[in-house]
């Protein structure tokens, strides 16, 4: 089999004005990038105001492992095979970062032959998103700096300053820095860092904002640190929230590029599955769900993770409600949470696949408590054996859950077809989607609700500075907001080690911290990462271009 | 009249793709960013090797004053009033730097009735090229800081690395930072900072570069630092050029876009005019003489700097050859010369003036050592009087120049017919263009050659670092390479306030860096800022950006 890069750069493309055009939209809905790319102007939502959306299905997956699941594979070719069938799809994802790229990984634009095109131009600066994110990040935090250069008219006090400056590049030097060092004109001296861009408050805003103006109000919103009297001080304080929107005019535009099998996809945010909500921009999904009968997007992470907060947060916040979801899993990954070792996964293991299963399990009981149907789909490797698969099916039909084979990387959208019927039966049956907890639940219920009945602890441990933190935010008008939890994607307990269905443990949260411009309260359970660094033998070195532009080494 | 925002935002474009079909570009020649921007692809320079090139114009001026000269707003001007007369024309000019429109000026793309369009886009994002140098700058450092992090392999010694961060952001605090800092794992710990994207050398090669390849090859020559032992580390040695270069790979396109009149204006890159060598790209230069009959382009600052570095850096390094050098002037800037006050400027002085004039006479005596044939456009205001306008026609037609009025800022490419007809006539009468200094001149000797000749200093004082480093560089085989002066552009001496053509100085130079990727070497003559701060009440306070996308408080 050809690689993921070959695949793509022999994919025959069809021209981007081609596609929008069969989407419907007029030569002033959508700005060309090249010819491959678009952006697409937000005043098709008030066109297209009044047409049904189309059915929201939501790509989710067990807790990822070393052996790797396929969850954007899945959701590209559960898109080109809805296509297949004859039911009118698109698949929104989220845009990958440029830092990670030179790191470890390559790009991450699917695999095989279900991925995005043109993958060079999404992996590395695509239309410009997050450089803009990055700009308006550092807006805000030089204009904060300014401010207490030129007086401190807000009174911040500068050990109490929570806002960072972000860069998209894995660069560990940045992690903690002093700032504002040299002469009197230099700044004030001060202890900071950077993040990576994703991680950006920005990002997640984008992310769950509704409009241009709703998003000017959320960066209003954006608490960058506290005064002197522990009030917070806010981005609408300092002024910047105009500038920092005009930043954005065109980023926040829905980008519009396609599959290898010419399916609408649209791509567009990326925000962390941890400290953040790790969903693509409510915009794409909306502008999908007009312009398609079935939008298939994606959520971060396991559904732990991911489907909690898109339930819970995204869909709450765009107004989406979810008719479908499909999980994401493989044979390998179960036998791995079961307890088999990396090296033999290729061999029949029946007894470590049983094993294993209490981990789709947990997340096929969980995902029945938002009310949205549900189908297992099996991503099938080679070594799978029938008895293996058929373990499979027979502990999923236990819960009343189908599973559908789903071959889309070796065959493209042909091999997902199986998946796309199930998903469209899915549909047909109507989903009673409900966020896990009601409106009006304080800050502490919201996280023990999460911790209990989706992690499955027994109960929560808040360390001192949380619970100081709990009181706090209440205080400020914090606690009508949802909780983004930040937690290790590997286990659903707060300890990375525990695969399966861990029981018999608590979940302790360190620190609170709220983003009031994206519009949650993350809930930290232990050291996230939040900029990357670089390998010993990083990913760059073996990166190159030819004059002709053909790019080599990017994945 | 209308303000600058008002006439752009009330501009008629023609679509992008109307432009280029116009320029005779084929569909795969160019690529719209939107229906107002394009990125013309460097295949055109292939196809049309064999068509003679157009004309070449530099727009230089007087050393810029508090009045200001309206430099850029007579290079659009010019190229709008070639069209009309019948002369085929393009304007190439600089991409505005994003940080300083929230500092204190607003955007950069001319004025009045002489500006390139779409303005908010060109000063915000544009087509993303400054982005991409920020991440090509900051991907190089973060490989620096990862090999030293990872066991310094190249023996870097952390004192003497030279390569720091970029933003393309006014940001005082970020010029000194210690970085590094925190646990094990977080880098090693040491003194660096951040400059403005403008000052990256990434910009600077890639305003040289004749091609994706020369590119690549420049990055790879890049100084980052110095071994323990003194011997300088290249970013070819960190094996980061080709990673850097596929960074590079749209950035390097030149950009195409309009005037008011919609004549084509090709804006790529924006190096500094002083650390730097202050023009737009050698490609987006060569690209329009493929083009046009008439090729107006615009040099940084005064022409002691932009014009000397155009003539003596960009031309050789780009194979141009130019025909005409227009130096644009004002009465109000020559009074300031001659010592009036600001605020006296609308009121006649023609002794004052005629004491300034002698800061023109001395460029344009300057001018006639490059071989180029020359013309003034004063740029006319309404408070000029007759007296005045006499008297710099006498002065010029002295030294056998003619001066035109320009008019453009209130009345178009109609205000520049003038200025058009006496251009024409000077391509026609022909150019002896030769450089400065001959190959094979020693660094020490290029720098005494420009301070007397240009400068018209008595003599270069070397401080004693300098002078290590003249012998230094010379040894590590840097000398062949030209020199690229950072001076004041306020006077033709290294002292901002010794205005007109003032004799009995020496020049100090500071310090020498090696800028081998840019291909030059940079003799610092006093402190240059690279990295801008923000006033007190920033710019940015009073932008804004309605629902509609219309942006308010940008210029």
């Amino acid at each position: 089999m050809l690689t993921d890069v070959e695949i793509a750069q022999g994919a025959t493309l069809e021209r981007i004005a081609d596609i929008a055009e069969r989407l419907g939209l007029s030569e002033e809905e959508y700005e060309p990038y090249g010819h491959d790319k678009a952006k697409i102007s937000l005043q098709v939502l008030d066109r297209l105001a009044d047409r049904p959306d189309g059915k929201l299905v939501l790509v989710t997956a067990i807790n990822p492992t070393a052996a790797g699941e396929g969850k954007t594979t899945t959701n590209v070719g559960l898109s080109m095979a809805l296509n297949r069938i004859g039911a009118q799809a698109i698949t929104t994802l989220r845009e990958p970062s440029l830092g990670p790229c030179f790191g470890m990984k390559g790009g991450a634009a699917g695999g095989g032959y279900a991925q995005v095109v043109p993958m060079d131009d999404i992996n590395l600066h695509f239309t410009g998103d997050f450089h803009a994110i990055t700009s308006a990040h550092n807006l805000l935090a030089a204009l904060l700096d300014n401010s207490l250069h030129q007086g401190n008219p807000l009174r911040l006090d500068p050990k109490r300053i929570t806002w960072k400056r972000v860069l998209d590049m894995n660069d560990r030097a940045l992690r903690n820095i002093v700032i504002g060092m040299g002469k009197k004109g230099d700044g004030v001296v001060r202890e900071s860092g950077f993040e990576i861009t994703v991680a950006s408050e920005i990002m997640a805003a984008l992310c769950l904002a509704t409009g241009l103006e709703d998003l000017k109000e959320r960066f209003g919103r954006i608490v960058v640190g506290y005064t002197v009297d522990k009030e917070p001080v806010t981005a609408g304080q300092l002024e910047a929230a105009g500038a920092m929107a005009m930043l954005m005019k065109d980023a926040i535009k829905p980008n519009l590029v396609q599959t290898l099998e010419n399916t609408p996809a649209i791509i567009h945010g990326g925000p962390f599955a941890n400290i953040a909500h790790g969903n693509n921009s409510v915009l794409a999904t909306r502008t999908a769900l007009k312009l398609a009968d079935y939008v298939v997007t994606e959520a971060g992470f396991g559904a732990d993770l991911g489907a909690e907060k898109f339930f819970d947060i995204v869909a709450p916040a765009g107004g989406l409600r979810p008719d479908a979801a499909v999980i994401v899993a493989t044979v390998r990954a179960l036998k791995l949470n079961g307890g088999a070792q990396k090296s033999e996964l290729g061999t029949e293991d029946v007894e470590a696949l049983g094993a294993g299963l209490v981990n789709l399990e947990q997340h096929l009981e969980n995902l029945a408590k938002f009310g949205v149907p549900v189908v297992v789909a099996l991503n099938r490797f080679p070594s799978d054996t029938d008895a293996e698969l058929d373990l499979v099916r027979e502990r999923c039909g236990q819960l009343g859950v189908d599973v559908a084979l789903s071959e889309v990387f070796t065959r493209g959208g042909e091999g997902g077809e199986d998946l796309a019927r199930a998903v469209v039966e899915l549909c047909e049956r109507g989903s009673d989607y409900a966020p896990l907890y009601a409106e009006g639940t304080g800050l502490r219920e919201k996280i023990e609700t999460i911790a209990t009945q989706i992690y499955r602890a027994d109960g929560v441990d808040f360390a001192p500075t949380a619970r100081t933190q709990l009181s706090e935010l209440t205080e400020a008008g914090y606690g009508e907001l949802p909780v983004c939890m930040a937690k290790t994607q590997s286990s659903f307990s707060d300890d990375p080690t525990l695969l399966g269905a861990p029981r018999g443990f608590t979940i302790t949260v360190r620190e609170l911290v709220v983003n009031a411009g994206a519009g949650f309260v993350v809930a930290l359970t232990g050291d996230i990462m939040r900029m990357p660094g670089l390998p010993k033998v990083p990913a760059a070195l073996g990166m190159d271009i030819a004059e002709d532009g053909t790019i080599t080494g990017l994945s």
